[in-house]
């Protein structure tokens, strides 16, 4: 919804003056997905476009993988509102050199993602390209979707799973060096945390927002559609052994690597505080209170009690 | 579905060997749109993807064209199966280069087109790129969709509109020309005939199918859907006096220069043979009986009841 503030970046500037441009006809560009209305269902819509080049490289990623992968981040933003995966529709441009078995790979990795998620791929386009690109657009159910905005002050924020795999991968990548299985599979085959977001929605989650930007862009975005601030406890945020690894080699502090780590997947959340550690121990993947919701605006980090600087998201349409 | 033939072409059967991919995963891939249901209701969707230099070129149109364009092609599948368009995703792809007034032209031109529709434009994505490229994602109610399969012996075979201007405007572009404003406006600014859809829908249409490969093109698909055959009458095709200009110039008949014209987005549809000419008079745009479903597969072309050749579609997977 366009009253839905949105968090910083260049992007999300870009996405902001677009639809200022359509004024009423524009919905929902605040969430992670759009909502309509059919039949007296609320369905969430989303899409996500993968460029080669922007989003993925061909030397690092097989063509199977860049579809799955392609595939489960649109997916992810079904997770992100609690939304039940239906439908798959897949965009496919490729340079005319490209034979049927990159076309063939794609789609498997495509459909194997929609399986995965239990999504019907219903449809697609083809077209030549100078570059590989894979455009989906996603359609879910959302009894009750979940919102970025609606978290309160005293809200327990959560994360699910561990981060900093993908960031790990990239480095290796770019350091020309094959990355660690465990890094290189989050960043290959990424798992929309479908699962965990019916179990947060069953805890009643007020907020949610998946970490495609990296957990800090992502909690602002949140934190700026529910207009309220938050404390984050950096100590506490999981991260990845190897993604540990990777850190400890920069020299930077591990949390602040998986901190910085896009395309992640994992959930984000805010959760009414009573709900326990115990309880949250029952869900489908690690979920992990990292902080608090406060009324203050602003994000507050602290290490040991100690007041640390965040890293800055990063944004895909600035320079590679 | 997947049990509905498809018709000729290579573009058809790299996406025909990509749905034997998805095997039971896959539906809907023979018709201009798959179909969902949700809370009861038929939901059709489609994806368009127009890529520069494959579907325009940005020194024959202006980024509000272009967006308008793609999004109309898009909304073509929804008129071609009946649907009421109800929503828009966008993603858009855009060299580094462009600045914000691309966007902001482009989104415009969309946003004008799902309005002219009826539809909102309620989500989108953004990607740095090489080329530019605009990929829609419609989603439209259908409660009582019109397939490609379902033609019958006997049924009268109609056109909506009049053809030839988008070939006649492709032509004058080719050659170095500005096209005739008249060519230009039907290749630039198409209008999908949601109108005339419903007109059809009402007087019983068993088969349908949008003009986007060229008639003889698209007339295939919806014969091989329906597994009949037909007879056309070439000289009943409706021709845009334009394009009947440029293929005189090009010493071509008016109606094989029309029937080979792509990217026309009119309806092509089998009726009853009970509508009657004075019923179709009524229709919101012209509706011409062209030609007659016939037991026999195959499609027979006939001028003046002498048997003349067929030009063939085109396939924009092709070489330019």
């Amino acid at each position: 919804m366009l009253d839905t503030p949105l968090g910083a970046g260049p992007e999300f500037d870009r996405i902001r003056r677009m639809a200022e441009r359509w004024r009423e006809r524009a919905h929902g560009l605040g969430d992670d997905c759009a909502f309509i209305e059919a039949g007296g269902e609320i369905l969430a819509v989303s899409v996500d476009l993968s460029v080669e080049g922007v989003h993925f490289r061909r030397d690092w990623l097989q063509p199977a993988e860049i579809g799955y992968r392609a595939a489960a981040a649109a997916l992810s933003d079904l997770a992100a509102v609690a939304a039940e995966p239906m439908a798959l529709l897949l965009s496919l441009g490729m340079p005319a050199k490209d034979g049927d078995e990159v076309v063939h790979a794609l789609a498997d990795g495509v459909g194997d993602a929609a399986a995965d998620a239990g999504a019907l791929v219903v449809g697609g386009d083809l077209s030549r390209a100078d570059q590989l690109l894979v455009d989906c657009c996603v359609i879910g159910r959302a009894p009750a979707p979940v919102r970025r905005r609606g978290a309160k002050p005293g809200d327990r924020l959560v994360v699910t799973g561990v981060l900093g795999g993908p960031l790990a991968a990239l480095l290796a990548w770019r350091a020309g060096q094959e990355p660690r299985p465990e890094a290189r599979t989050r960043f290959a085959r990424p798992s929309p945390r479908h699962a965990a977001a019916r179990f947060l929605a069953s805890r009643r989650a007020r907020a949610m927002i998946d970490v495609s930007d990296g957990l800090v862009g992502d909690l602002g975005h949140l934190l700026a559609a529910s207009e309220v601030g938050a404390s984050l406890w950096v100590d506490r945020i999981p991260v990845l052994p190897v993604a540990e690894t990777a850190a400890t080699r920069l020299g930077e502090p591990a949390w602040r690597f998986a901190a910085r780590s896009g395309e992640e997947y994992e959930l984000l959340a805010a959760l009414p505080s009573d709900v326990t550690d115990e309880d949250l121990s029952r869900a489908p993947v690690p979920v992990t209170v990292i902080g608090v919701i406060e009324e203050t605006p602003g994000l507050r980090a602290t290490s040991s009690g100690q007041a640390v600087t965040l890293p800055t998201g990063y944004d895909h349409f600035g320079p590679a």
